[in-house]
């Protein structure tokens, strides 16, 4: 057994990076102990040097360009950057090529460049571990990798992004307008400066490719799934999922439909009281169909400094003990293009919310456009009566595939009866 | 990397036993896709060897004596048998002494002998593996020993007795006795012949004591554990718990009190709508407060064939890819004795209920007493009069002592306007 130091290597000092030098500081006894061998940071590499930080970079090499860290005397590089491609995609194939082990918290880039780099690290017998990279602290990238392998996934379904759960919660707190929201998370440092990658669902969307790859053997697939986001998502929507025992949340799920994988990131109704449903705030929860093992959740916090570097450094050990998995769970040669399921094959049940004037026949109208594209009404809510104006109507769908809503929708939207357009929520039961 | 294939002796082949030769059979090419090599079982032992099973064991050796396994052409021993000595034991420790690594289902067994067995396998680099031991699928002994190891832990909690669960959710199902849904479990065959080590509490304490030393790096220590069952939890308490919003549940609770460790199994009040309060039936839960990682949590089944297996292949598959960390996380020589905390530091709330006779001045007794003991009172419950007769009195403390809890039901029990015992259940708050 190596009882040498692991010499480590850090890019990106933010909040992971700082939190991670600082839990190594702190603990160093205790995690070396676990680790058979001390974890020592030797070089660092961030934008700014001089800055306040969590934790002391005074003792450690400094290195201006973090492309650099790939030649450092070390055993591992951090890449804690963030970025798709650029300086980020350099260092880590740079590291792996140089006989350095990785670990990064980058989804965008995994999520795109994932198989190709796990390859690469095989080939040299390197680890590529990225714990951080979905769902914070909660080690759902190794129970998937590691642990609910016997009897093959069905689904996983997961809140995946903090930002986005913290605005629907405070909308369904306040009963505020999810742009008045969002300005009180930027404001709080919940939510970037620039949210699209949150709210509009492509965050969540790196995670599920991750997730999705663990869990099915697949390559990471961002091609093969269906993106939406929660700006579209209106006050009055969140309360009438209350009044049917529901919450919106944006999930991404990922499961088996025939032969194919369905990898879809949206908002659904998730019902109130299950562990999903009451996974508020800042939490991230992932559920896990594991066939024959049963279903499966986890919950915890998805970011900061705590949760993130709680991940990092758990990989970090395991590299320390050399137990070093495929990146994927399966060697990298061995992981099938994802095939995706027929469109058609989908189903759930459906929340419509449609606008429409309170004049008679409109609800005969809409029934009868669902009814001919062959989607039932299991319950429909009508509150205050304003004739001659505009009301909301809300139905509840039985189990019917999307394609038939979109036609309904797209002939209920001629009506001159309908105003603006319907809120549209699938149901995620179970 | 040794790609031959995993040699493996299974001893019992029971539900979990048959569960594993199944699921190695029916998904052994996936199985060793992950793992690098085969898995391939060479030789079991069992009871009866003519029996219908779950898998085929024509192709395998057969072997009388179990304890024959540890001397078979085999490179890990699975110990499915059971027992906390004798010849599981036994068997354990002879494989560990002929250079085989082990991997075990057996609570009792790791509870007592676990911190001795891990340094005689640590003295050779062999696995000694377990996460099948304690909460069934759920993951939670690799999560301890290998993910949440940043900061410390704080506290874990867990419902980690599937009987338990499965009768105090059918008990507030149904309104009926313990008694009577004891009867109706062991029929169904969710308890055993003798429930004693499920009700009695005895089964959460093992598990509790591995997990304990999981999260403290302390020998497993049942010496020090408080252990009630729920034998005593009467309709009513179920129904006055659900009245104030809670349910009751046999948590296993060790959590870092000052400088010791306070370990408890008692049944407790949960709060509904909480992932703790809500999981119910035959599933369990573990709730661990990881410092700044934050809380996490995990639930899944708690027996059966496919998460029992699920955990088992987990650990062989570790095994076959050489990862095999200390097996409490820790080299067995520094797991340090467990510290009990003073019994006087540990405080919660009380749910109590007395049966009164329904006379003037009795609560006004009942609350001197608890007045007199340092013990306040949060809320108060009287339902129905029943002049001269016998009436429940319900009481929600503050946050108290249990020795003055102790102390003012010591007097209480001297009056004779009270009947009987009365009913004393913490609240697990948070």
């Amino acid at each position: 057994m190596n009882t040498a130091p692991l010499r480590i290597a850090v890019a990106g000092l933010g909040t992971v990076g700082g939190g991670v030098l600082k839990a190594l500081q702190t603990r160093g006894g205790e995690l070396a102990e676990r680790a058979g061998r001390r974890l020592d940071v030797v070089a660092v590499s961030a934008r700014e040097r001089e800055k306040p930080r969590a934790a002391d970079i005074s003792g450690i090499a400094w290195v201006d360009d973090p492309s650099a860290l790939a030649s450092a005397d070390a055993d591992v590089v951090v890449e804690l950057m963030g970025g798709e491609d650029g300086a980020a995609l350099a260092l880590i194939e740079a590291a792996l090529s140089s006989n350095k082990h990785v670990v990064t918290a980058n989804k965008a880039l995994l999520a795109r460049h994932g198989a190709r780099l796990a390859a690469l690290a095989e080939r040299s017998g390197l680890a590529l571990k990225f714990e951080a990279a979905a769902a914070g602290g909660i080690p759902i990238v190794k129970a998937l990798r590691e642990s609910l392998i016997a009897h093959g996934i069905n689904s996983v379904c997961g809140i995946l992004n903090g930002t986005c759960n913290f605005i629907l919660t405070e909308m369904e707190k306040t009963g505020r307008g999810f742009a008045d929201v969002l300005k009180d998370a930027q404001a709080l440092g919940y939510a970037e400066a620039d949210p699209a990658l949150d709210i509009g669902g492509g965050d969540t969307a790196h995670k599920l490719a991750l997730l999705s790859s663990l869990a099915f053997g697949t390559v990471p697939d961002l091609e093969h799934m269906h993106v939406e986001g929660i700006a579209a998502i209106m006050p009055e929507d969140i309360r009438y999922a209350r009044e049917f025992g529901f919450r919106i949340k944006l999930l991404g799920v990922a499961r088996r439909v025939g032969a194919g994988i369905e990898q879809r990131v949206r908002p659904a109704m998730v019902r109130a009281g299950t562990p999903l449903g009451e996974a508020s705030g800042a939490f991230n929860a992932v559920a896990v169909d594991a066939g024959e093992a049963g279903p499966f959740f986890f919950e915890g916090r998805g970011a900061g400094a705590g949760p993130t570097a709680s991940a990092v450094i758990a990989d970090l050990v395991d590299i320390a003990l050399g137990s070093f998995e495929p990146a994927f769970g399966k060697p990298a040669h061995t992981l099938t293009p994802l095939v995706p399921a027929p469109a058609t094959d989908a189903s759930s049940a459906f929340y419509l919310r449609f606008n429409v004037l309170d004049i008679p026949g409109v609800v005969a109208e809409i029934a009868g456009h669902l009814a001919d594209a062959g989607v039932s009404i299991e319950s429909m809510l009508q509150r205050g009566r304003n004739p001659g104006e505009a009301v909301s109507i809300v139905m509840i769908t039985h189990d019917t595939p999307q394609a038939s809503v979109t036609r309904a929708l797209k002939a209920i939207a001629r009506s001159d009866k309908v105003l603006g357009s319907p809120g549209v929520i699938p149901m995620e039961l179970g």
